[in-house]
């Protein structure tokens, strides 16, 4: 069933009647459009009144109004003090950063934070909270960019930030099994002295904790080479709602004993338990890395360039990025990174790593070769060693960063067929015109997954207007995901309908009743307001 | 929590208080491996007893009593002969091959087998069978190993075999989309020809349906390199218990918008809903295959050349696989295939696929001298052409249908530490000394996975006492998975607390009560006979 179909079933005209001319009046051909500005404007409608706000319009991605949880009290502080004496923070300013989004984008009023060092820690926190009916936000190294990471309202703040030992490493098998709260970065070093890497790698790498990784299931730059956090993580230790803890921390590769239930915590943003220890497996360390970084004149160039690429690099490819010419301009305006090769509509970073440095020198020469003499490359550079490689990542890897210092910026993290993802971009363009300050573009074009970035001098609700739903239906249209790897949490919890039917939805419903049935763990986010 | 902490915390001694003195007079040293004993006698206990058999011991891996399921009515016939006309089978001699397994172990007593060829069919089927209170399991190839996909009793059998449409194809990023009932040979023989691979290679590929290969989670010879299938599966299409019909038939690399809930279906064996549509991630077709058969004289040189190959093959590395000497002479005596190398105790395949050729015979090459010059292996031959290719990987495909020509024959398949894998056939051909006639094991060394098989000249209840629950002791001692791939099935369900907690099974029930709530598919499978 296509997402219409999913639409159709969703927003069914009884439910909405006051539109159900736009459908039976629209040509059959205008119908499918019609379908989805219906289903926006009955959120808008759902929005509006049911929350009582009269005619001011609502905008989905805003906090609901607070659950009736309990408030935190002294018994309250004073049970939590003792369970973890000097690890329960309450000044305020302590508590400023960990009620912050990165993005300076939600703003919680949490209280209190906890930092618990064990597994056991977090079951006693965890089956008060629930007996109390305290909501919770677990917290990794509150990096996301969808407001999943901090508290909405005033829920108590779970940490794993000193949850951050490695408890095995077989130097064998290459699997690494640590506590949540291990950063990221330091557990690659960590591997990385041992002839192995992670399987993952990001921006946010410097803070990021693993169990968070896990916990969004996070995409990053070397999916495209090692896959998914579903086939790389081996298990995972969580501790429920209610405190019980449930240990599916295997160390195998293969285990087909029943339903893998570890998979259910994998990318469920902190609502269904909290993940405190993982096991991963490992990749070796590639012998030889070798980036090029070169410049295309179109889009349809850059993927003329990835096709051969997939065919002459084949199992050396890593990464295959791509920033547009106006992300160049802002790590060159705003971070004062040097563009190393000829300016372009499109820049380009692959990524190879191999066993043999000199097969892969070849294979990367053969294909350079040919890309340029057939003009699909305009320019490029290449780089073996490790200051120059990085030199290279970090234009495609502050580009984040470089948009934070150009305004107010509006985030999707679209996944499409990959020859449609540069078509939102400039489509978005002139949608927008004016409006926007800067729309860009970049991403891993290897997984079909486009950051788009949408840039303001400030906050602007009539930009956003002009933003969504356009956005979300231009995504649905094209049958793709409105949230490829950075999940949904608050922001984006009311828009998973245009990428998921609503039986889906529903039955998401039902697993959160079964696992958490008083909704304390991460409340407001993943999940949609209304279930239908 | 280690193995024998998650039996201590299952077998509560209240639980049996008989059996306490074993635990309470044993030394803290073999009070684990009392434990686990005493975990086996509670199970044999508990079939003894509730099955009212009297003294006679039951067997945890034989068919519980039947549930109180209705049976098929001629009402029901005429309304599945509407449905399905021509389609639906009551014919003994049509229905026999649908009512016994591979391996003739278990034999049901169906009589009536429906091929539906559309979704919407298969949603009638299951909305009447629930309304009903019919027991329904759904049959793919009919290749499981472990009495999964036959009916116990009089399940009504809903056959994939006429569901095998391949939907779409995208050639650019190589997503297949198809009907759970097509053939897997038949598609990677579609994909070849479009130059791609199917991302999973089994021995039974002839035979089986991708839908079954997603619903037991098959692993096969390929996911050394590819990965599993929680990967490379991108969407599934399901039909619930009561005919709901769950679209997550996405085509994305990622997507993460919300609960990941077609993972709940992988590896269900068709307990949580009938899987009828799949999508997948297809690699590139590589452009040089090369496949070396060798020799050893020692598991522990097995383990070096393992090791060695990693580092020297790298990413051109897609098979590690092995078979000991009594494989060996197995199918040279009962399929006549002739072994190509001097006679040795293990066996070694490698399979390399790359994107140069002259590259990866240069790695093999490498590779081989090293081994060859160290003498870690003693004997070899390479192939390049598929013929050559082909013959050698029927020495070790062609195992378990040797297997079957031996005699009857106990199947393990095990996961363990790669280190620690043969260990286990040795010790069991001590442990079982002259009762058996042939002591085995053969597997995917590169996934740390043993197929352990154990002949006799016929079925004996005394050997498989001498077996079990050795073997899952033994397993569970080592933290191991008691089935890597094949699957619980009915005749593992009993020992899943070998591998998994009492939480995590408690979990798992909770899993299928909410989706399938009158119990109605595939009954007697995956999940124990009694929950704690």
């Amino acid at each position: 069933m296509g997402t219409l179909q999913k639409l159709r079933r969703l927003f069914r005209w009884s439910l909405c009647p006051q539109y159900s001319t736009v459908l039976t009046a629209a040509s059959k051909a205008r119908s499918d459009r019609a379908l989805i500005v219906c289903s926006w404007q009955f959120i808008q409608h759902h929005y509006v009144h049911s929350r009582g706000l009269g005619d001011r319009p609502a905008n989905p991605s805003a906090a609901p109004p607070r659950s009736p949880f309990s408030r935190v009290t002294r018994e309250d502080l004073s049970f939590f003090r003792k369970l973890l004496p000097g690890r329960t923070i309450t000044d305020p300013d302590l508590l400023k950063s960990s009620n912050i989004d990165w993005l300076k984008t939600v703003q919680g009023h949490s209280e209190v934070l906890l930092r618990p060092k064990t597994t056991e820690e977090v079951s006693h926190i965890l089956r008060y909270c629930n007996e109390r009916n305290l909501a919770v936000c677990p917290q990794g190294g509150n990096t996301g960019l969808v407001g999943g990471s901090v508290p909405v309202f005033d829920e108590v703040i779970l940490s794993t930030s000193l949850m951050n030992q490695v408890l095995t490493f077989d130097s064998i098998s290459g699997i690494l099994t640590c506590q949540a709260g291990c950063v990221l970065e330091s557990l690659s070093q960590y591997v990385e002295e041992k002839d192995f890497i992670m399987p993952l790698d990001l921006g946010a790498k410097g803070s990021c904790h693993i169990g968070g990784n896990v916990a969004t299931n996070a995409g990053g730059l070397r999916l495209l080479r090692y896959g998914s956090l579903r086939g790389t993580v081996l298990g995972l230790e969580v501790v429920l709602a209610d405190g019980r803890v449930l240990n599916c921390l295997a160390t195998l590769r293969k285990d087909n004993t029943g339903y893998d239930l570890k998979q259910l915590f994998i990318g469920s943003e902190g609502t269904l338990g909290v993940i405190t220890a993982v096991s991963i497996l490992c990749p070796r360390k590639p012998k030889a890395v070798n980036v090029a970084f070169l410049g295309c004149s179109s889009f349809q160039h850059l993927l003329e360039t990835f096709q051969c690429c997939r065919g002459m690099l084949g199992e050396i490819l890593s990464a295959f990025e791509f920033l547009d010419a106006s992300c160049m301009k802002l790590v060159e305006t705003h971070l004062k990174l040097t563009n190393p090769i000829r300016e372009c509509d499109f820049y380009i970073l692959i990524e190879t790593a191999g066993s043999n440095a000199t097969h892969d020198e070849e294979k990367l020469h053969n294909f350079l070769e040919e890309v340029m003499t057939s003009s699909l490359v305009t320019d490029g550079t290449v780089a073996t060693e490790a200051a120059k490689i990085k030199a290279l990542w970090s234009l495609r890897e502050r580009v984040t960063e470089a948009l934070t210092h150009d305004g107010y910026t509006y985030k999707y993290d679209i996944s499409l067929p990959v020859e449609k993802i540069y078509d939102l971009v400039k489509d978005m363009r002139g949608h927008l015109g004016d409006m926007a300050k800067n729309v860009v573009g970049y991403g891993h074009v290897g997984d079909g997954n486009l950051h788009l970035n949408i840039t303001s001098p400030s906050k602007d609700p009539a930009l956003l207007a002009a933003i969504e739903p356009y956005v979300y239906e231009w995504t649905a249209e094209w049958k793709g995901s409105i949230s490829a790897e950075h999940g949904l949490g608050l922001k984006k919890r009311n828009y998973i309908y245009y990428s998921k039917p609503s039986e889906a939805v529903a039955l998401m419903g039902n697993i959160k009743a079964m696992l958490d049935p008083k909704g304390i763990l991460n409340p407001y986010k993943t999940l949609p307001d209304q279930l239908h």
